[in-house]
């Protein structure tokens, strides 16, 4: 049997058919049709955020951390020090990449089941003058946990620090809204809740501080503002597109759009949550974070509490009857991860928990208790 | 019309419609049929270079240009000295991304229109022995001049340096035996000559100098001791890999076995350059370099010397006869470029000569004397 498995991870993740049949075409990347691609697709991501007015979009190449990495050496002065607000994988990868590229970097650490604390950053903000920019995951999907963007920007805004986010899975489906939440830099990708295919990255970078960044960065292929200059007075991209990736985001977008927009998506994807944890809960799993964190994205759940279990079993398991899961990312806790985005809805994860159900039969653990 | 233009461009190209049709499929980048195929595609780009025995591969997310600031990056200490030979636009991108990354940068300065010279880095390397690297374009798109990669990896050899090769578009047509000509790293894409669609790059580093690398990468998205590190040990990407273009790339390399390997590609591609040379010779079209020194990967053309020449109005006018030409890149010689690589064969250069001679026409330029 040959049918595609249904991905629950975090991207890549399942896109439709008419996403992937967009890649279909060889496009010229100096020509003025693929000119046009980028700026439609450019406009429509901006107004997802409604930050037509005070930000600018820059794609890049590469996956999610590639703009990661670019909006700091971008962003970030080399003499500046940027704070990190960790309670996940994803918060020590930015803490990582930052160190490496020669930024003082300073973490803070939190609990990874626990929301990042706006408070605590006030008083470090406030202890500390030579903070120029903070680091915040919106929703770390090293466990599913949901940061509170609009309350870690306002501690931001009130001391006048920047704010770069990494908003890679959870743009396109929780609310950011550019007009009421100042950020410095935000990034996400194509392959996460556009449900567009992997490939590139885009950066929100606020027009305010964009003249400033002009050579910052140390890396020529991340040097942001030497993109978005390039693109704005030729149209291109500085150098090769990944063209095919470029043309199914942008149908992504429209279907994005048709679906009813970032509201919509929201919507799907909550209830893709609720129904896989109610579903997973009556078979006895338990999720690791308390409901009020959980972001409605990917969801961590306790490994059942039977010797007979072992990830490796039970994800052959449940990819047998093609559900495709996610390892868990916590070393102290033995959890696997089930993504809730992507071209799926209710049907799928009633089909997932089902499978799952079937999988722990299978391996004889039966209901989790 | 809506039937899809031929790419006479250096890269995205004209690719099958079996390589687009390969990512009509999501995979899991976690999972091992997805690692699979990293690896398939891994052991026969090896193969293409003989550099099984000597050398790794690594894969890298990004269009060509992240590979070469990757490769840079990786191999050459923060405290080396690169010296770059310049005949053309991607050298002196090879050099501003070195100098950019605080890597020691000299440049030796060629004519455009000449290849760089082994003789004169032989006395260069006898008389600075700070110079750690050597960077050589094996094939310099801007003009499409072939530089003596064999004879410049010999001096480098002779006098103990390391050597990096950017063989973006000469990969996979041109012979590169790595049994035969020393380098510690070379870089090519996806989207060249292995008639892949664009997305990715890839790195071949020497095993002998492999371990001294680790750490040297300032950059973590572009450390490519820490992607290989990592892939040997998981068979997966660090981050989130472009699955689809990998998906392509690998059908490509599945094709370019079937055409017979790169002897087949090479002596279609220079059918097609000296169909195309021939055609456009008839036409009063003369060739900016000489025979010698013409790669068969693409060749830049003198303008029209005709007063209603202009690049754009020519542009269009193949282009509605179905063909993308390429701007020159020369800044003294008003010029433009036609590339030879795709999946294309005479009939297509036979078209495109007739598209042009029709575009000509149109703009009342008539044979060009």
């Amino acid at each position: 049997m040959d049918r595609d498995a249904i991905l629950l991870t975090p991207g890549p993740l399942t896109t439709t058919l008419r996403t992937k049949l967009a890649m279909l075409r060889d496009w010229g990347s100096w020509d003025a049709d693929f000119n046009r691609l980028t700026a439609d697709l450019r406009a429509r991501l901006l107004a997802i955020v409604h930050g037509a007015e005070s930000h600018v979009v820059v794609p890049l190449q590469g996956s999610g951390t590639f703009s990661v990495e670019a909006a700091v050496a971008t962003v970030v002065p080399r003499d500046g020090h940027i704070l990190v607000l960790d309670n996940g994988a994803y918060c020590k990868r930015l803490a990582r990449l930052s160190t490496l590229m020669g930024r003082r970097t300073t973490i803070v650490p939190h609990a990874e089941d626990a929301a990042v604390s706006p408070a605590e950053l006030d008083a470090r903000l406030a202890a500390d003058a030579s903070i120029t920019h903070v680091g915040l995951i919106h929703c770390e999907t090293g466990t599913g946990v949901l940061n509170p963007l609009a309350a870690v920007a306002d501690v931001c805004a009130r001391h006048g620090r920047g704010l770069i986010v990494d908003a890679m899975s959870s743009f396109a489906a929780l609310a950011i809204d550019a007009r009421e939440v100042r950020f410095d830099a935000l990034i996400a990708a194509s392959g996460k809740c556009l449900e567009g295919v992997p490939g590139m990255g885009f950066v929100f970078i606020r027009k305010a501080v964009l003249a400033d960044c002009e050579g910052r960065s140390q890396s020529l292929a991340m040097d942001l503002h030497d993109q978005h200059a390039y693109m704005e007075k030729t149209g291109q991209w500085r150098f090769t597109p990944p063209t095919h990736v470029v043309a199914a985001l942008l149908e992504a977008l429209r279907q994005f759009d048709e679906e009813g927009g970032r509201p919509a998506r929201l919507a799907r994807y909550t209830d893709n949550c609720r129904t896989l944890i109610d579903g997973m809960t009556a078979l006895g799993l338990r999720p690791f974070l308390e409901p009020a964190l959980q972001a409605p994205i990917i969801v961590t759940f306790h490994a059942p509490a039977h010797p007979r279990y072992d990830f490796r079993t039970f994800y052959e398991a449940a990819k047998r009857r093609g559900f495709i899961l996610y390892p868990g990312k916590l070393t102290q806790v033995e959890t696997f991860r089930v993504g809730c985005i992507g071209a799926i809805g209710r049907n799928e994860m009633r089909q997932a928990v089902a499978a799952v159900r079937e999988a722990m039969e299978e391996m004889g653990i039966g209901r989790s208790e």
